[in-house]
């Protein structure tokens, strides 16, 4: 399998400034497999669902050659649940609810057609469900990313220093970097945290653009695309990853100079996410409006330095 | 004079985390003509400063070819004096004291000279004395770039709404933006408040970078340079300021492709500022310095999407 990803597949109710959803379909594994199938297929996900899921989503998800092989249905439980309400700015939340039914003794199995990928997507679970996964790998895939959460930094460190040295790309946002480094500066939060294992950072500040560091000092910069509006922010970062090791697996280039435009790539799927609730805008994109939104980001941050004046 | 500059020259006391300053050189004026002539000579400065400023300060001007013609002396009062303190996150900072002193009454005197210039830059001042300023303008200059703050937002609205109709580039922060248009959404913010008068705004947001937006809907972004420490983040915006009319004036362009470019050169020149107290960094910096920074946010930003996969 050229990709395959791990992440909750569950139901979310959100309430924003905008407006209140139903219960529907969110959760990391959801977002990054949905993402990545407009660039490579076929790719399989690794996850758990209860008997309540919504088999609506399953089957759009396999007819973009998701493979769900690897995707457990617990018939007589119920899918993991969680509840939030953004506050104004929409840059903080509250969570009103999280039932974890069926993740909370989540043991992930992957298929023996899962178990030598190109690429490995290790969406936000506890780090010990990400160890089960990379454990039942049997090559070294090219490329291992991980994103993870302050959630786990507080209850599972050791898990998380155990795992980070087995991956090669971590995802995490500006304070979780903090949290992570004790660092207030993401230049030196970075360094600190490539020195626990992964080879590459990525450090999403949500509305304020997302930064890949190396550990050669290398640093590239992303900005989010301004938006008339940012409907739901759900999902965004799970949308960039997906995009991300999507774009990545699709060229099977991990070079830093093509990270870049994965980067780019993310960037301009996660503009879609929020433009509606939960995964609604990307289950409607056409390659058109892909191209378009990259180019966005083209004419939003690109310039000549080299041209003369008139 | 191909660029007249207006603003404070003054005396600042910061403390920052990382230290406290002795009395030392600051306001917008300082900031700008300092930074502009790294790029524009000559350049006149438009201020006014009391019998106590820094003559050592001055002196270094001139030897940069800052023309001091339009810099009032008033040897009988003291100059402008404010003195704040940074919080931890250096995004916000108490106001501790401040004394207007000879700006109080500063009526702006532009030699004959200064009255036809090609690039005005009329720096954080009430809106009044920046009308007055304009007032003695004889030819209207290629490009006028206004800056201003919430304080003449909250007490002087109604000449701030006179003088943005004369002006082509307002300089605002991301809060003042909000306030000016009573819009959340910067996109949205950006749109009305060019229906004021600007025909380009740039939102400043420190850290998270500057968006640069026409009336074509057109948007660009730069970064703030990721950097180890920030000392002290006084003097950056106009800073800014100071490089992006300078690069503009040196080139004679003011199409949206040179002003992306003037927007990377001001970018550049602020994150120099913050690395020392006050104007101390800006005061020593060489060609090469300044070239090798452009050169920093270029590979921060630049990616070719054309590429193909290896």
């Amino acid at each position: 399998m050229k990709l395959v990803s791990v992440g909750s597949v569950a139901f979310d109710a959100i309430e924003t400034p905008f407006g209140k959803s139903d219960k529907i379909v969110g959760g990391a594994g959801s977002y990054i497999a949905l993402t990545a199938s407009y660039f490579t297929k076929p790719a399989g996900l690794v996850s758990v669902v209860g008997g309540d899921f919504d088999q609506s989503f399953l089957k759009d998800l396999e007819s973009r050659s998701v493979d769900l092989a690897g995707l457990q249905t617990k018939a007589d439980e119920k899918s993991f649940f969680w509840s939030g309400k953004y506050h104004n700015d929409m840059n903080s939340r509250d969570t009103l609810v999280t039932e974890l039914n069926v993740l909370g003794e989540f043991d992930p199995i992957l298929p023996e057609a899962y178990q030598a990928p190109d690429f490995l997507m290790l969406g936000n679970l506890s780090p010990e469900v990400q160890m089960k996964v990379i454990n039942q790998i049997s090559n070294r895939p090219k490329l291992v990313v991980l994103d993870t959460m302050n959630f786990w930094m507080d209850i599972a460190w050791d898990d998380l220093m155990a795992v980070l040295p087995k991956i090669d790309v971590l995802t995490i946002n500006d304070e979780e970097a903090r949290q992570l480094s004790k660092e207030y500066s993401l230049v030196k939060a970075a360094q600190k945290i490539m020195s626990m294992g992964p080879k590459f950072l990525i450090i999403k500040k949500g509305e304020h653009g997302a930064l890949l560091f190396n550990k050669n000092n290398e640093v590239f910069f992303a900005p989010a695309l301004p938006l008339e509006e940012v409907f739901d922010p759900t999902g965004a970062g799970d949308t960039f990853a997906g995009g991300f090791i999507g774009y990545l697996a699709s060229t099977s280039d991990i070079s830093f100079e093509n990270m870049k435009r994965a980067i780019i790539v993310g960037s301009a799927m996660a503009s879609f996410c929020v433009e509606k609730f939960g995964t609604e805008r990307l289950q409607n994109l056409t390659q058109d409006e892909i191209d378009d939104r990259v180019e966005s980001f083209v004419s939003l941050t690109q310039f000549d330095m080299t041209l003369t004046a008139e």
